[in-house]
């Protein structure tokens, strides 16, 4: 049995979608979920205040009652929480996985860099919410059961991380940036102009430097621009992957979407976990 | 007189955009305006293709017919070929101004690290498509004819930068990015959310490293969002320069309007030009 605490770094969930998510969680075996209260809470824009989600999330990464920490939604606030967290976080924090995407992004990448706990890139409770939005939350809670047929396997299964685009474009230069080198780079988005996405690439391409390559996932609800970019986001990846060197691997299954696949960060070696 | 080439190394102008610009220069004294036909050419978003738009900046700046070179809009396309512009540039691009904003702020910091003439944050023709935008076009075309009225004084008119916000977080960490040490820098925002703007402050000043200060111009037409950010946009600027040691020293007279003032990058040693 694996107990997971579940808190929300960014941006909150209602009780109703806690409980959707416990009712799905009663049919996968070998899954406990516990809900930190703070993901209900709300100031401003945050799921509370910087201090609400840094102690939640403390308070479950320190227990060593859980074997995951499953973050609750994106949409903004991980990065003003990870680099008070990191020295914060002791033994029982390092046997944990971390799951997560979007703009928990932040936390997978700051404690990549750390070494603490396994991250992955992973669907997430909010996700209930999407139309069909079940089947994204089941990977996750099968993946945290032991099923492993929900990850993103990539060609030879190289060691990998994903990231949204905009998230990992923030992350570069930062404190919280891991060293990549030797990792498959998978990167998705949403709701961004293709001009925004092209400019996004020129950014991160700048900063990756050894990677063992990129590979694109899905650009969803980009929205229309006054005159049409004028190519597609395969060519925009191609053409900033050549400009620095970087291998263009392809396509990720992987996006803000209800087919986003399982990334579990890095080695193989660093992420058993049952 | 000085003579000033016209290009647009991102989005195209139309020729009645020209010819209203040219209108208001004959009132100028001193300054002859001259755009290069590439401002009227378009390729999807852009002004022309990526070779189109470089063989265009380089003819102007290569010219020593021209004493400044004027960038006519922005709205993205620039970071595509300053890379390949700064080693082509010779020796008569070095006795030039460089005036633009906002997108072409990645030709402005190229040129400042480059050290190649004299880069300043200005009001470009493509202005004049705001209501009232005369009044801004007005202030280049009179900087340009010695008049330094328009310029943004600062506070006892310290070496400044000026960077849109979103240009300045795209170029941190890229071979593109100046060494702002002992400069104020200021920066202005137009059409992002308040989490997105907290988001680029993370970035920026996690790289801005021993700068004199941090000045916020205005934030333009900051869409809605589903729930109040819960701080401003001043609030946002004294977290970020708190957080990573830099001194905010207060608001600037710039952004994406028609009051945009005027400022030339770093030194007023490096920047005497009449």
């Amino acid at each position: 049995m694996i107990r997971v605490a579940i808190c929300a770094p960014a941006r909150s969930i209602t009780p109703e979608d806690a409980a959707r998510v416990t009712d799905l969680a009663t049919a996968v075996q070998g899954v406990s979920l516990n809900f930190h209260p703070q993901c209900f809470q709300n100031e401003g824009h945050f799921a509370g205040s910087d201090a609400q989600r840094l102690a939640a999330f403390l308070e479950c990464a320190n227990d060593p009652a859980f074997g995951a920490v499953w973050f609750a939604r994106g949409g903004y606030g991980s990065n003003r929480i990870v680099e008070d967290a990191l020295p914060q976080l002791g033994e029982a924090a390092n046997a944990q996985a971390y799951l997560g995407y979007s703009d928990t992004g932040y936390l997978l990448a700051g404690l990549y860099r750390a070494r603490i706990g396994a991250p992955v890139h992973a669907p997430m409770p909010g996700d209930i919410r999407r139309a069909g939005g079940e089947a994204a939350v089941l990977r996750t809670l099968h993946w945290l059961g032991g099923d492993r047929s929900g990850e993103e396997p990539g060609p030879g299964a190289h060691p990998a991380v994903a990231f949204n685009l905009t998230t990992l474009a923030m992350l570069c230069g930062t404190p919280l940036m891991p060293d990549l080198t030797g990792l498959v780079v998978q990167v998705e988005e949403v709701s961004e102009h293709l001009y925004s996405v092209d400019r996004l690439f020129f950014h991160v391409t700048a900063h990756l430097r050894d990677v063992a390559g990129l590979r694109l996932g899905r650009l969803g609800d980009v929205p229309e621009n006054d005159v049409p970019f004028g190519r597609d986001e395969e060519q925009i990846a191609r053409h900033w992957c050549a400009r620095s060197g970087i291998p263009y691997l392809g396509r990720a299954d992987i996006g803000h979407d209800i087919d986003n696949k399982i990334v579990p960060f890095g080695l193989e070696s660093r992420r058993a976990r049952d």
